[in-house]
């Protein structure tokens, strides 16, 4: 039984973020955010979370899996859209606490589930009491 | 005084997706993620968090402020290495629970504290007992 915990350790800051071996960071829910990205245009699809089943069934099976912070489950993502998202590389942040995703994605190519490409088509515009959404033209849409 | 949240309203939902009022849903601790993005590679360079605060700021500057959470404090990028974020776009996504930013990085160009210009700079690789990290080649570093 170690007296410090892992991260008191004076090498652990520098083998977190240099080091080869990969020890994801869960929050004190059990997930941990992932940007997902489309792999050959660089957008970003959509922001979601994975807890460690959904990251080992990704990694196993080179197709995306998420946790459901809505309904509470295991979400192969396109398993009733035919969206399924391929994998083509999986990257961690400096500190282990955020995955990258590229992926390709399946289907008719429409991540979001209101039937845009992405999720970010809304940009913020105007400025104090004018402040607003506008709709961000896409491609292909 | 409503009998139903706002959310329960059958229009909610449809107005937090598709409607123009900015109405960002920051989570239990007050904070929204934000994926933060180079506005001329598309890159994803970081992912951070931030409070209200942290994002008016950054709304009414377009300078990137952030919150940080290792320092509980609001968070100006850039104050102390001079890799300023000055925004180009703030987009959100469908249900308002995460944000996009596109932004140029000033200096040096390097966003990631470790001196590279993004925080994703090991990608997963190997299978089973030979996970590991390897250390992805970034451009420009």
């Amino acid at each position: 039984m170690s007296i410090s915990p892992p991260l008191a350790r004076p090498d652990a800051k520098r083998e977190l973020e240099e080091g080869e071996a990969f020890t994801p960071r869960f929050d004190a829910n059990g997930l941990i955010v992932c940007v997902t990205t489309d792999a050959s245009s660089g957008d970003v699809l959509m922001v979601a979370y994975m807890n460690a089943e959904a990251l080992e069934r990704t990694l196993a099976t080179g197709i995306a899996h998420y946790w459901s912070r809505s309904r509470n489950a295991l979400w192969r993502k396109g398993d009733t859209s035919g969206r399924v998202q391929r994998v083509i590389g999986v990257y961690v942040d400096c500190d282990q606490d955020a995955l990258l995703l590229k992926v390709e994605v399946g289907g008719d190519g429409k991540t979001c589930h209101t039937g845009r490409r992405s999720c970010f088509y809304r940009q913020v515009a105007g400025k104090g009491a004018g402040r607003r959404l506008a709709h961000a033209r896409e491609n292909g849409t």
